[in-house]
């Protein structure tokens, strides 16, 4: 890992930029004492698109004394495209706006990307959790909740994760839901043009977490009420601190 | 309206138990500076048998400097028992015991309820309002959620409703949820033995507030969590301060 650049946020808080075996990242740390338990920031792909909604979230994290990260996934940003990720992409926006079903888009597309995606986090972590500034328990929150999924099946370090159930998660994947158990916080926006409701509350349904949690609010993908991110951080804090 | 009986809590609040109109009724004010926003706590009936867990709401309530009250349910605790209702609330067990269908024992046993009931809950927030201690805005908050519903419609001074969806609601309230516009913070225990889930989630679409949330936690009708609990009084306090 090698950090490609390094700047204090108004809020204490230091970012990081990284690569990781050819992978960037971005690391942010609080300015309380170290070292500080870590989440894992989920997003759709493509960090520099991303960034701003992810620095907010690596704000608040910070605010409760946590560090968060994240890198680039597989085909998206500036890492090499997949063609038949992209081809996969194109389809599901074609089959969305025919009103088509999604299912076998979505499988082509999101299993893939987990199964390329998940080594990647893990290797991460083990980097991550090395630096003397960052520690354990981890949690892993927020959208692309497939990686959230295979993550907290496969990945013992991952102790709590906040799912945003704004992401097709393949029908394929619900037996692996069914195996998640450690503790999650479910964030379901009602009105979600990026989602299927009955497909959130179906896999929340699915989980097998005796710890679970759905917290719905009105409104589209974007428009996740403030106090919504701000219970999910009370959430880590429960289970994290 | 008389006071029977008063006594200082160990946090401070002030416990006053009344009598208003032969309904008997208990209000708690916090130690904070008055006058404090109110917040009515809803309940099944019987005064008594509720008080250990009202008590605990409204020592949460008081923490965050809201005073709250409640009055006896029309045919519960130490009121006039109503034959019909009696009656129903026995169909109702039965048929449930069965498996069989409650639509039309529900609306036997709650709209007779709710007509009668939300009078007596208007004159006391009269009443109530008018003491020096008490102020609006005015929450509502707590199961029997028929009667939360039609405060919201009828009753201005009604500025949020944080309803427990572990009880029947009328299919033929529907149209009265339709026409709730305050906002609402919605508790769903997953597998509440007392209610049917997809009519809650019904219910929580029905519902004709901008600002609505579904709180859904696992366990059975009793088994909130505290964190939930406290979520509960966040949405007041955004709300009604």
């Amino acid at each position: 890992m090698h950090f490609t650049s390094e700047q204090r946020l108004d809020d204490g808080s230091l970012e990081r930029e990284f690569i990781l075996d050819s992978i960037p990242g971005i690391l942010w740390t609080p300015p309380t004492p170290s070292p500080a338990p870590l989440i894992l920031l989920g997003h759709p792909g493509g960090l520099h698109t991303m960034y701003p909604r992810l620095v907010g979230r690596a704000r608040r994290s910070a605010a409760s004394g946590f560090a968060a990260a994240t890198i680039e996934l597989p085909g998206s940003g500036d890492r090499p495209r997949s063609a038949d990720a992209e081809q996969a992409r194109a389809d599901l926006h074609r089959a969305l706006a025919a009103g088509q079903p999604v299912d076998e888009i979505v499988d082509r597309l999101v299993i893939p990307l987990v199964d390329k995606a998940v080594p990647e986090w893990r290797s991460t972590l083990d980097t991550l959790l090395s630096l003397p500034d960052v520690s354990g328990p981890v949690g892993y929150s927020g959208g692309l909740i497939a990686i959230g999924i295979r993550l907290a099946v496969v990945e013992p370090r991952i102790a709590a994760a906040g799912l945003f159930a704004g992401s097709f998660v393949p029908r394929s994947m619900f037996d692996e839901a069914r195996r998640v158990t450690i503790p999650l916080h479910v964030l379901l926006q009602w009105d979600d043009e990026n989602n299927d409701r009955q497909l959130a509350l179906d896999l929340f349904e699915t989980f097998g977490a005796q710890a679970k949690t759905l917290h719905a609010n009105m409104g589209g993908h974007a428009g996740v009420p403030d106090f919504a991110g701000d219970e999910v951080n009370r959430f880590f804090t429960r289970h994290l601190r």
